[in-house]
């Protein structure tokens, strides 16, 4: 079986790493490459690491030039994908890596990003519960977030095991790709090298009702969730502290072994030994598709914390949207992915 | 008045953090510089950036070769300071960068670090409640640590008002620096570079009980405290994120408001504009003494939240050291010390 | 056909980027993972990458652990892999990572390493004129160095058309990896984040013969050569700029047409287009074993110029290693391997 | 004595740079500081590191903002400060951070920047001969460009004392601050950690000429340069490699010894003791004035090579140019200026 796909917004870095991925995707033959303002250039002037498209010319991004294909990865700024999709038939399947498609409430939308909401289509996190069902045979699926990737998995079995309040705090440390290809002197090299800052402070950033989307899922109910993001300087990377007060009677044996039995057959959540010294770290999953993951409980504190590290471009954006068309149709889901990082 | 100081651990980070502010300190004639396992090398080997020291050849780290010194300033692995100060004599000011002198509990200490409390000296954070009247005429002298100086300026003043409830959850993520020299390959450029990465999670960093030392203080009670440390790829910096449950009725004019007057008078907490976008990072503060902080309220999460950069070696530890030791002469506080950062 | 293999070196820098590959490779297996002072505990601690052989404990690097494989990759310190490789016997592929087997002439070994010369084995840089056909069949291979390998590719074609004067400076800036695991002040994160540096300088780096054995080669005569390298704050990349007098007549048309020629077979040298304006960065070959060429000439210097681009533990290293395999196998060369960087 | 001073182009690295420096200048008050298009915008919002001067306001850059003031320092973008200094009256001291009037040759400029050349202004590099007698008392002053200041202060006394061939061969490693602050996508921290890339290769860079005019002055006729600059993934530094063919008996220690009596009375060039392991590295010159540079003859390659680190904003521009105004103004030439760089 061979898929042609076709990649929206192929030059930027979502688009650069679906088309990474993808080279490497035994059952993939690469179609159209489109780009907004790139258009007309060649793949090499902007992703110059995909030698073997080096020469290929980006398209407009229209739905003309994206039809006819089997998979359609679309890495849009938010709000393009619902038209796009549109004209593009139902049998083809479309794989939006933006916003668009996330939220299911269509207040949260409204409140978050502004305009009307374009509706939910199936989240491409299999690891959460009934994610895989919801994504097997879809042909429209909504990769989620970078942030909300890792927070989720790092708190979902503690809130549906209740070990925790449905009350978090999240950290998650980020390497500035997250932030994408489109120039600010804020993400200049000389800006962001030797320097950690925060942003978003406050629940002002936009992954924060997704995060609480999913965790609310896990747990059945709502959940409060109080979000930091946080530049750093590094390329790729998310390395996420997640934390809540734990229930009485909750030890660090029991909440290892409550993860160790909600990802006991997920291909790509790599739970770190807890007997170790070894925690997370964002390199050891540069360009995998692994999250490392690992879980303590904190007496004096009175908390579970969770600590998740993932590639956001890979985990967190590329990687997800690959494993996602692999559930969809049908292919095995671990296919042109990898759980080895790129280290050091 | 020309004061004359000794440095003891002068080819290590603190050390030489503690040197490069001297060197700029119009009242300081530097005398005897020393260290452990380097003595009998050059300063240039070890200490490439101070040139105007660059011949200086280390002596052996022992009372003998610190005595004789108006000021002396300990940069030694915990353990070794008590038994130095106590040759140098009471009229000798000693100031330890170490963590020997910083707890005031006995249990505290020997549950953190073992073995029996060497005793508290007066605590080189002035920006606290009533430490620089413990710092004035002082002759001992215990600098804080590097993520206590940062969790402590983000929250005592929510806690002292009574804005928050008096359970925390702190993220800070540093520098390298922090780590010290010894090499270690965790340490290596290969393995921190690209790398976000946590340790000492679930309460297990020796610094949170001087996080909650210095929390209980401003807030006249027991403060629970959840810590985790992350380590970034950059050699300097500390940035913390601080959150707390908020109490009713306390919004983000209001917490802006308890700070700006809690850190009125001081001169190196610098507050960034509630109304901007800016929020602190550490590259504005690399080798000065500032620490820059603002303060929001998510009303969505219910808590308020606190970031604070600072320079984990300047105000960190050695710019601290210094502005201790000025309180502690009487001379003005700021002498020698800067809240220009060098940036980018 | 499924190979079986083992790697003397497993937590190195060097082991870890073969285990890397080799977990991507269709017809390998993978057997023994030794180690020296590491032996005894699980790969895990030192590569937490690789994740499919997280558990794997390292045995001692024995001849006895290394036997009974049908390739053994050794990646030591120089001087360990001939007393290991005659105990192996003849029919084992053995693929020296080290120095030990690269230098043809004793004395040059003598003079750079010291000691006797434990003889020269095929070598593997299979771009060069000739190292194909010594290569296929080989039961002994000894793998380039990362500097040479960017050097060599750079200059020789230019030498070999005799477009140049045998005369030529090379200056290569490399990251931290290429300085391996041995933890030394010098490459802790602290020292080399932020700092570019050279060392040895004026021709005392031991890859200069290497250098020049190569390019001797190409030009069928000796080749005077200055090398300098330049430590830069990046966990992996070699950039290698590299130039000589230009003959008359010789222009970058010329030049360019000469370099097309050269490599117009090579499936891992990537030629960028002489007419844009993009030239080599080691960023977009991170992983892969593709190395980024362009030449041009300065008229005004009289020279040409060619720089290269890298990864120092792919190409450099255990790359060429595996292609070196694949070719002595009869596999196909590229098989395991990929032009496809990770990037951003 | 108090000089009011001026700044012209505020927010960029340049301009942040000098301000930096000019708060810690005992002998200056800070009056306008200006601005292109980031007029009317709050100091903070650019130069958060600049604590004291964050609330002032940039004006829009023109003569009539920056007239009334002692000293104006101009870093714009080439091609502005000729019509601004000629608004400005004789008397004004006006420094040029830009390329407009460092060439002497008419023929230069129109060749390498376009358009008729400005003139050429006294060249704010005192190290070399000549130049500090062209400072003292002017009122118009070229600073230099950052590659030429490494380069020069390279290889300066080499070509002067007749050690080597006028024909050399420069590679520099460059921090990105150098490339200013108007993003572009290749300018990315995403693009540029990780990352080592050439440019301006084959004699393409501006900064070519100006070393060569350099150089020239120094050999007492014309010098052949080949420059190629690389960029490296750091903020700030610039290390230079240079070398050229040595004559014949021209050893390490004739070399050194030479190097030793030029730059003897010079407070900002630190030579490196030959005899030692250590060579210039930028960390240890970051935000000092102070050049680190060692020299040494290669016997095998024939060369004499000298490398130099320095920090590209500071010695390679607004330190230079404090430097400069100093002896232009009479006072002692390192006041606001230091040695000591800040590290790790």
């Amino acid at each position: 079986m061979t898929v042609r796909i076709a990649v929206g917004g192929a030059s930027g870095y979502a688009g650069g790493e679906l088309l990474r991925l993808l080279l490497n995707h035994p059952d993939v033959e690469i179609g159209a490459l489109t780009a907004g303002g790139n258009a007309g250039s060649t793949l090499a002037a902007h992703q110059p690491h995909l030698v073997p498209l080096a020469s290929r010319v980006l398209a407009e991004t229209t739905a003309d030039t994206l039809a006819g294909h089997d998979v359609v990865f679309l890495a849009l700024p938010h709000g393009h994908s619902a038209a796009i999709a549109a004209q593009l038939g139902p049998d083809t399947l479309v794989i939006d890596c933006g916003a668009d498609h996330r939220l299911t409430d269509p207040a949260d939308w409204t409140r978050w990003y502004g305009g009307d909401h374009a509706g939910a289509w199936p989240y491409g996190l299999p690891e959460l519960p009934g994610a895989r069902a919801a994504l097997a045979g879809a042909t429209r699926i909504a990769v989620p977030g970078c942030y909300p990737t890792g927070a989720s998995l790092a708190l979902a079995p503690a809130l549906a095991a209740g070990l925790v309040e449905p009350d978090v705090v999240v950290v998650s440390v980020s390497g500035t790709s997250g932030a994408g290809k489109s120039p600010r002197p804020s993400l200049l090299g000389s800006e962001v090298m030797g320097s950690a800052s925060a942003y978003g402070v406050g629940g002002a950033h936009r992954h924060t009702p997704e995060i609480a989307q999913n965790l609310a899922a896990a747990a059945g109910g709502p959940v409060t969730v109080s979000f930091t993001p946080v530049l750093a300087p590094m390329p790729r990377g998310i390395l996420t502290t997640a934390s809540a007060p734990v229930r009485p009677g909750v030890d660090v044996a029991a909440a290892a072994e409550v993860y160790r039995t909600a990802y006991a057959d997920e291909p790509f959540v790599h739970l770190l030994n807890r007997d170790g010294d070894l925690w997370p770290a964002t390199a050891a999953t540069l360009g995998s598709n692994a999250v490392h993951l690992r879980v303590t409980v904190d007496p004096g504190a009175g908390r579970l914390v969770a600590v998740a590290a993932l590639d956001n471009l890979t985990k967190g954006t590329a990687g997800a949207a690959v494993q996602s068309m692999n559930i969809a149709l049908g292919l095995p889901e671990t296919t042109g992915l990898s759980t080895v990082g790129v280290a050091p």
